[in-house]
Order: structure tokens, then sequence, then C-alpha cells
């Protein structure tokens, strides 16, 4: 597998590959769940060069977030917290996490993902090794905030996301996100930035 | 079926007839839904009089909860949440919800309902309705607070519960009840006392 293609559309069945090596990692990611998965180990699986997994994805979180059709990384998340004042931090994710999900076709790769996790032990497993891992504790450490604090935050917006995508509860189903932002920022920026010890 | 039984125990069966209206109910709620079920549809189901339903049962809400093994009725959360000042009922409502959801036999039950809303359209409804129509909407209105403000403090106490237990995030899922009602009291509170206009 050495002379792996560096530009990927340039050799016939690239997309293919980059497909392979999607289904393997989906595969690795729930026998091995995230932390204990390798880039190696997806290769290997893929009977490709862990070259060319490198090609396509930078890193682990990456090819989780590909192979799972999740909207959004880890990576592309972090720094889009940390922009701007600190004390707009609330609704700034706020409005992220709404944007984010509300298109279906973006939504329903997340939503099928949590629904598996919700049912399955093995699908919860990954999922919280990846929410933890790559996401929460990365972000709590960037933010010097209390884990615990972090995962209040993740709490009330993976619950608004199920109150208004999947149990369809009234009036959250229908309420703009300006409305959403207005009442749920300050709760984030609360866990964010509040000072008691919590 | 005149000469239904007034004491239960005394009658030989009684306590299966109980059981056969719970399965009648249970199919009836699946099928027609939280709002359009109806005692006496229950009670031709279970094939009794709907005198005997009513001896077992004061309401359709507790019919539901007890079919559902829900820990606690509507009946009884409300004028918990309303005893009591005002301004603890944030911290009030988190210490009842993670005192009932506490013990593993309370809280299976309850997280089954939920796993199959997640994935049934049909159950889903069921949900919505009842937590909507005999909870949410009750709170709201007796509070006198908007209701997207109280699904905004059940969509933190869903989350919280489905990170605790189901997902088990650490260190969410070993947090004790005090950090918890410190943490999330002020959230509640603020969505039934706040006084921004949503």
């Amino acid at each position: 597998m050495s002379g792996t293609p560096r530009r990927p559309g340039r050799r016939p069945g690239s997309a293919d590959t980059r497909g392979e090596i999607l289904t393997a990692a989906r595969r690795v990611f729930a026998e091995k769940g995230f932390d204990k998965a390798t880039v190696r180990g997806i290769a290997r699986e893929a009977q490709v060069d862990p070259a060319l997994v490198h090609h396509y994805f930078d890193t682990k979180e990456g090819m989780f977030a590909a192979a799972m059709q999740l909207p959004i990384t880890p990576q592309e998340v972090i720094p889009l917290l940390l922009e701007g004042p600190r004390t707009e931090i609330g609704e700034r994710l706020v409005g992220m996490i709404l944007r984010v999900t509300a298109s279906a076709e973006t939504r329903d790769p997340m939503v099928a993902l949590i629904r598996s996790a919700m049912t399955n032990e093995q699908v919860a497993a990954m999922f919280r090794e990846f929410i933890s891992n790559a996401l929460l504790y990365q972000v709590a450490d960037r933010l010097q905030v209390p884990h615990l604090r972090v995962e209040a935050g993740f709490a009330q917006m993976f619950g608004v996301l199920m109150a208004r995508y999947v149990l369809k509860l009234e009036p959250m189903a229908s309420a703009s996100h300006e409305e959403l932002v207005k009442l749920l920022g300050p709760t984030l920026q609360r866990y964010f930035t509040g000072d008691d010890p919590n």
C-alpha cells in the first residue's frame, strides 16, 4: 500500500477508499470504543496504509465525527467558543448548537447516534468516551471550568435538543433561536463563568 | 360486572384485576396516546366496569403513572413544588427529582419509557402528551410561569438524568445530590422566577 494518493479525486476509487476507511472506523469505534480505537487499527481493518488514513483525516476525533456524520468536530467547536468575549460565551454556545442542529440533514445522524447510545451499552460507551475526552474535558480544560459544570451545560443543551426534536414538546419545538438563546444563554454563561466553587 | 369489589384484597383475584386494568391501560395509552385514552375505554379493554377502574385509580394521570411504573404522580409533585418558599423552588425541585430517581428500582421503568419514546414515535406521542398536559403545563399554570421556561427546566433535568444514569458521564454520574442541587438549583430557580420576558 505504499505510493498512496496524495490528492483525493485524482485516482479512480479514492472516494470509495475514504468510504471504506469510514466503514472500518465505525466498526472499530463500535468494538473498541473511542479511547482504545487507533488510526493504525482502523487502517488495518480497512486494509490500507495508516498514512492514507491520515491523508483523509487529520485526527481520530475528525475521523469519529466523519464516521458518525456529526455536523461539527471538537476542533471546530473549541476555537469558536474561545473566540469573542468570555462574558458572551453562554449565548455564543447556545446559538452555535442551535444553528448546527437546525437542519434535519445535519441533525439526523447525531440523533441516530444518541438513540443507539440510549439503547446499546457498547454505543453508549463509545459516545461517552468521545463526548467526555474529545469534547467536554477539552472545553473544560481550555476554559479552566470544572468538568461537572461543563457537563451541566451539556445536559441542558442535550435535554433541549431531545425535547425540541425527539419528544417535540411545545412550545419548545417551535421556539425561535432568539428566544432560546435569551432563555438558555444565561444558564450556560453561569456554568462557564460562575464563581461558586462547583 | 356489577357488584364490583369495594375493598381490594377481600375478593380472590382482585390483585389480578388491578394488574389486568394496568395491562389494558398500557395497551390503550400506547394506541390512543395519553390525551385520547379514557377511563371508559380502558375499562372496556380490560372488560371491567368503569367504576372498578375508578376504585383502583383516582385519575387517568394516576393510572398512567401506575401503568408505566412511574415513581411519582403529577398530583404528588405539584403540591410539593408549591409548598415552601418560592425563592427555594429551584433547589426543592432538583432535590426532589434526584431523590425520586436515586434508586434503580424506581428509575428503571422511567428510563425504559424514555428509551422507547426515543425510538418509537407512538410512545413518543404518548409520553409527550403526558409530560405536557399532565405535568409541565399544570406546573406552569399553577406557578404562572410561561410554558417554555418550565420546559427549559425539564430539559435541564432530563439531560442531567440521561448524562448521569444512561450515558454515565463522569463526574456527573458520581456527583452528590448536594453538589447537584447547588449547581442546578439556581438554573431552575431562574426559569421559575426570572423576570425577563421569556
